[in-house]
């Protein structure tokens, strides 16, 4: 049984500011909440069904409290439409690292407003082997529950850390590290050698990269479209493009 | 104003069983209903607030009939949570061309279930000029507002049809066109010299390509997971999928 105050608390965890003033963030579905079980995440409160708990009760274990539910008990709680057989309640790490080392290929999304393109982002880092993923404060919170929910458990792997993009910009300055991002007006980039560490921006759904941002950034490249009718589609999906210059980077850094 | 029929229509219009009753579907967004405008659907109906009617007078008088109204008599009708300044009603066409023509690079769906990444893969045809889009009977409906509304438009200028693996595959057989398929434990795709004109399968989001068509399936390619830690994630998100599969495709055309 999930007490009314307790649904209470779960339902507020979607809005950033109660995720704030409680220091929480909820974990919904079985696969996120079993990387979070075996993660360096603190897991205080888990709720999930008999056979979530009987599948593996090592990993159960790890959760400092355990709530034996039924799906019934489980869907009154959840914020998913179809929730699955286990939700987690973790508070949310204070952040230790504050400055990202930029010694592989690392990417910076400048306004990502999508929870859903910012997990998928996330998703696509881990599949990639890309360790750090920095944000401009405006991007999407990585504890929303959206974002973790699509995520699909790639959120404990990556390391994902919120600074303006002047910082970072500098920093990979000092580093040497090449700054690239996307834009419409940038050079073909199955053209261009790229190099395997390089800092990567990706803006906003809408806008693209910020003009401030835009100033900063050396290589500007492009996804280049192969339509040949008048009119075609303007862009591609943030998430679908972060998968294809990911995937062109570590390309010719396998190539080499 | 937009009568109370009218508003239980349009919201039936989520529901395939009463589009087909109908043979009517819904398109919403500014973006969307300009490129229906200007395409060779019919437009049946057009609701639209006074400032989007004045935008472009002469595409607008592509609709049959044209309803001016304002943001909350459209908020009122409307599927979105968010919606914009225009929805338009239109007649499903009736399907003249029965054979597809695999004269190019195709995308194959195999069951496909969420609209938003069907949606997304229509856009990503129409980026790299694919404009043939096949499906399995059981993939998520074209017509479905979800999946128009994150193609983007581009549902107007990609072909998208419906029919059982088998049948393309045998076509493709006849034809000489090589058959690719994406596998966990398929060929690295950047290892692969790939062709121009392919018919490429994706699977379900869930459980991927069905046995019955990976039989039939000549070349299996994967994309590799970069990431050298213990756990990692299990697969890409689909829609990015075959954005990297068709980037790659189309950056070795470019290539040669």
């Amino acid at each position: 049984m999930i007490g009314k105050n307790k649904i209470k608390l779960i339902k507020s965890l979607s809005f950033k500011k109660y995720r704030q003033k409680y220091g929480l963030f909820l974990v919904e579905g079985d696969k996120n909440v079993r990387e979070i079980l075996i993660s360096d995440y603190q897991v205080n409160e888990l709720y999930a069904t008999e056979n979530f708990l009987e599948s593996d009760e090592k990993i159960i274990s790890h959760a400092l409290k355990i709530n034996k539910v039924n799906t019934s008990e489980l869907k009154k709680a959840s914020l998913l439409v179809q929730p699955q057989h286990a939700m987690a309640i973790c508070p949310i790490p204070v952040s230790k690292r504050k400055i990202p080392g930029l010694k592989k290929l690392t990417l910076y999304l400048d306004g990502i407003q999508d929870p859903g393109n910012m997990g998928t982002i996330i998703r696509i880092c881990d599949w990639f082997g890309i360790e750090e993923l920095i944000c401009s404060p405006c991007t999407a919170d990585v504890y929303n529950p959206k974002v973790i929910q699509a995520s699909m458990g790639s959120f404990c792997r990556v390391r994902i850390s919120y600074m303006p993009f002047e910082k970072i910009a500098g920093l990979a300055g000092e580093l040497k590290i090449p700054v690239f991002g996307t834009f419409i007006e940038g050079v073909n980039i199955y053209k261009e050698i790229l190099p395997d560490n390089a800092l990567v921006v990706l803006g906003n759904e809408g806008c693209g990269i910020s003009k401030e941002a835009s100033q900063m950034i050396e290589y500007k490249i492009k996804i280049p479209s192969f339509c040949k009718k008048e009119e075609s589609a303007e862009s591609l999906n943030v998430a679908v493009a972060a998968g294809i210059v990911c995937s062109e980077f570590k390309r010719q850094t396998y190539s080499k």
